[in-house]
């Protein structure tokens, strides 16, 4: 009689129904503070200033990821793909903490926080952290991550064009705020996927599938990513901490909400030795950062409090994407306004009036590769292939598309 | 022709799909400040804690009851009710700000941050200032909520066993937790909605269905609202608030992370005087609390440090339901165990080793009463009608249910 | 490396998302003809009526069962139970085929097409045939099937309280009827289903997903099985066929829209030599039915005809459920005044004016069990588990509920 | 206080929860035996031979259609659109009733059945015909139909690039097959329609889900229209009724299983006097046609009977789409080995092999535009929109894509 799995527990997941547990070192990974903090950092930061849905958090999104890299798993091995356990467990590990490494509204915070260090970067350390605490039982997830495993359609799983983490995240993202628009296939895609020496690809029947993903992505990323007032929101919180190490700099006296959120803020070459450092990163969440702008309402500089009421009371500021770069002088023009009427000096006023790119690359084939296989065992580009749409236009529709905004007080006439 | 209207705003929401907004003072009250808040008030406080889903906030359950609001009266508008515009923009301002008086983890900590101040008691008040601040347009909303409009099935909608309060609640908390079997069918109760003589009641045919919502509520109550460890995350909360209140008696220095939760905390009298600090409370929300709990983390006090980081790291106190009630005397000894571990007084063992009683009611006959209203016109209520459910064991399991349980240290032996 | 498998076919279900065919027999079974055949009966006969949706056919029901056995026994396995990949196979198709002997309108045709022969003794003539024709490779299935085989539970899966069957029907058709109130939480029972000395049991926590799941049952019975609409179609193609064999034993000439539809009318011991027959059996679907009544709405025999445009046209007679039966005598008079009416004999207008008993049972312990495991060991029947709705009042409740009714012309007045 | 509607019905829908019939006509239009015989035709004749929960009937797409309908005018009217009750009621006659001219297996049929008439003809002459009945008050129903009437807008909702006809299809054909891909955001689609001087469009921000909507087609196309296993289906079911009709006009003796399918069969000049033979026509659905099937399985004439079982038995010829022409040489070898192997002539072997063309045109700006009307008030067509996918390649990728496809019975070497 087959021995009882030690571990077995079950999390409800509006996304899939039902994510399973089934292996105490998952268990372990999932209860340890690094990845309980997770818990209070949002997925999709200011998002839900419009689409009120978007709450749920990156440790949810994470663990949408690590069940659907266990379909693609048991797939491939139904189709006779030769994959260990122990290389199982390695991708399902890796995954789970591939965005451990993020810090509070990352997108936005990352250059500014800890200059120099990038969130894949963290999530590296991290995972070699843990490797130390649980005595090398990472050592597979963590070469899975790095891409130096020798079987690189692992490592495509978990950062790839087509990889578990941005079906995940499409997904999720698209259920959350409730643009059902965006949801995407990924049951149809997963039972699609197949691997050929070694690389991800996907059987040729999958091809609308893949059109369709490629679509609602460009679709969530107008429509919600970088949505209007997201970006306004996003740019507020970044020039709010470019305003706090300017006063910082300057002597002002002022501090964060929580002492470790103050730590990044003071020691500024905290990222050369952030190894030292990790357990305070590990604390920091969006709770350090919200009740410092709450705070920072009321302190003195009128920068400062501005920009974080416009934050606190979503009253934003205004943002139009623009058709050609806006003249400097009229840019002038416009923050010499904003000086006047707010009383500021006018580099003050450059941070209630600028202009900033918007941009995004539905599908680049320059860059990644998805790989179609055909049944009689070719393999070629989806941008190679005959009727595929993305085949015509690719270099457009699909390239990158970037737009020009401005933003502004709404008081000002712009 | 007719004119278009002058607000016409589209919320996408992952339950109902579209919310709408087409009246202006309701867009302008949603962009207030006070409502503004509950943004950052889970809905669910800590049942992300079991399901990571549950991260959604008092601003989206009360857009979600305005919806259903909206729904309800144009039901009944179609069946002939007569209701005013003026009554149909009440009964939606009544039900968009009932919740605006709840504040962080209100289920936990109402009775611990403004002593004697009910939550629907602040609703009021806010409502109240709110209604001097536009210039008496929330009057007759206030009549509604507060029961003393001519037209009582208004108020039943609010407050009653049928309201659209419980409905999206029921609705929303099943659908992000991922209980899908919490789901009621609103809709068709919705369409089922009548009213006789101004009482609000349901059609004969409705009947199964509010069989399947009571029983939906049943399974929400003691499968997620009274989950173990949801109730006991919200008792370390209340726990660790009372040492912090005892600790500022005694005269320690302690602060919480924003001035305005200190407030609170340092002027017990506030609740006296609340009008006065209405500002103040409607800037409170989740954020001060968690980060106030992570800041003290690192007190000296080994009760409340101890207690903080059972809550951020989610190592929770064991909670187990009991068949009866605890012997005093082995209470005793456990506290007397946990004292001597941890190295503090038996008292203050008493914030680690403790019972208490979780209870639901389904559905009491005796408090209120969901009318069924018969094709010949005649109308009873739920549990004398012949074939329903109810009817039988009413008094038995559809009462009261409650249940006493005890907390403890994961290392004790209990 | 694995092999592949040899087969490996997926189907998509609106309901499931996808169901996997990954064994060839299995796939064999499908392709056959005695197979495709259920295609062409529906799943609810009549329901569609009522509700436009229930289009869905025996073989889609079937093939849903077919994947949840799947799931279920996968579940199982991975808490330990012993399962072979014989007994795996056998179990599948088993469930697979264990609607197979339904002919078309089933359950109202089942007494009058071959009488004395119930659609399990035909699946199973079925299975044996087919397990000849396959040498020997259904053989467990038959033993699961008959519960012969020594592992009870595996019966119990295929027909039991909580089988695969009623899982998937109530499901389905819940879902096609759009009566959404209906779905039940599949997946959750799923994982909690447990085996214990070969008996099938569930979780103790599953508890109030089994209350949802009876009161679902009993909401789907009441409110779409039995709707008086389905009664009263299902009733008049009873009585079309009731008219049909009485003109042929008269003498009178007429057929079917098929032979072999025709064959088993003419031939009334076509029941006891089915074994020779079974190849006719297994041609006969709802066209057959449909085609004939719609041909027999221009038969000379008026009463037949009347009764065929009933049913083609959906002028279907009013049904009443009553409160107590009704007075032999006035049901005479109404006979009489539709004998006058319609020009026939009042034993002819016995076809138009009838009474007769719908009836359900929720759970009756009498007759079956749901064994609650609980975290100790130990065992009861839902009906005796503390706090369980089922507890109270199971007698009353959950017992057999029965209702008369009376149907009648549209124009009588009854 | 408001009258209360006379009538008011609801039915069930899965795709959208509750449809309400709110109007006496419309109730008695759908009870009429011309909209019931919809009951009996499979909105996607052959399409759940593959996708078996495609069963829905066109009656329930035109009921889904006219639901849309609804919709679509509300938020017109919201808007300050003016439509009139009588409008209002005519558009939803209009495309209730749009599609009571589809035969059985229309797509297949229609040009067998009745040579020369379209079904689109045939809707009219009904709604001509139930007008007369209804003593005109279709009159605005069928000038809205014909494109006769005054404002544009209501006929495009009916029939053109964005009508509730097409949305409502697309939409419930992805729900009942279960791809779920294939489902389109209808929903906000409806809530962006907008009208400019009469004329249909949509505002800017709904761009992407109009490409989101065009790509939705573009897959359902491929993958469930156009899918190998249906176009196979339905040409063997066009070969048959050709066979019968050369059988038939040589003299053999030949009938189908009614007399209202064997009356067009026979009289292949009803076309011309169609008017008197409505009734009959209005009769005619799928179950005739899977009748007669199933009986001339059992024809003398090997090639009828051949065909007929390749249906019934669900064993199709297979079909290959070509990169070029197929070789007339190579087709007339093929040709004459299955002559040989059935034993029938050459020219009697093209019912077996033969080419085929399947095609799709996704959007063809030439046809028919979307409008797109953006907050300045001026107007695009959407393949000029700058930043539309389809402005890319429109003539490439959304142009009409076509197919030569080969079938041919499985045991040829083809």
């Amino acid at each position: 009689m087959a021995t009882a799995p030690t571990v077995r527990k079950i999390i409800n997941d509006p996304v899939y129904g039902f994510i399973t547990i089934d292996h105490p070192l998952v268990l372990e990974l999932i209860s340890h503070p690094y990845y309980q903090r997770l818990r209070n950092i949002h997925q999709m930061a200011f998002a839900h200033l419009v689409y009120p849905g978007a709450m749920h958090s990156r440790l949810h999104h994470s663990l949408g990821a690590y069940h659907l890299m266990g379909i693609a798993l048991s797939e491939l091995k139904s189709k006779g793909v030769s994959i260990t356990a122990e290389e199982e467990l390695g991708a399902k590990l890796a995954i789970l903490l591939h965005d451990a490494g993020h810090g509070p509204f990352s997108h936005a915070l990352e250059k500014v926080l800890i200059p120099g260090l990038h969130h894949e970067t963290l999530s590296l350390l991290i995972m070699e952290h843990l490797n130390e605490h649980f005595k090398g039982q990472l050592s597979t997830a963590i070469a899975i991550f790095k891409g130096q495993y020798p079987k690189p359609f692992l490592h495509q799983l978990i950062s790839g064009q087509l990889d578990v983490d941005r079906m995940d995240y499409l997904n999720r993202d698209s259920f959350f705020t409730g643009v059902a628009e965006g949801v995407i296939g990924y049951d149809r895609i997963l039972k699609m996927l197949a691997v050929k020496e070694g690389q991800l690809m996907v059987e040729e029947k999958a091809i609308f599938s893949i059109e369709k993903f490629l679509i609602s992505r460009r679709l969530m990323y107008w429509q919600v990513y970088l949505h209007k007032t997201v970006v306004s929101a996003e740019m507020s919180v970044v020039l709010i901490f470019k305003r706090v190490l300017q006063l910082l700099q300057q002597g002002t006296v002022l501090s964060a909400a929580s002492s470790d959120l103050d730590f990044f803020l003071q020691d500024r070459e905290a990222g050369a030795t952030i190894k030292q450092h990790l357990d305070r990163f590990c604390r920091l969440d969006d709770h350090d950062v919200m009740t410092s702008i709450k705070n920072w309402c009321y302190h003195p500089d009128k920068v400062l409090s501005t920009l974080c009421r416009l934050v606190t009371e979503r009253k934003l500021l205004k943002i139009r994407f623009l058709k050609e770069p806006v003249d400097p002088d009229r840019l002038a023009i416009w923050r010499k306004e904003v000086a006047h009427r707010l009383n500021i000096s006018e580099e003050e006023a450059s941070f209630f009036v600028f202009t900033g790119k918007a941009s995004n690359t539905t599908y680049n084939p320059k860059d990644e590769r998805i790989h179609i296989l055909f049944k009689d065992g070719s393999v070629k580009d989806i941008s190679e292939v005959d009727n595929a749409l993305i085949h015509y236009g690719s270099s457009l529709a699909f390239g990158e598309i970037s737009k020009e905004y401005i933003c502004y007080p709404e008081e000002s006439k712009i």
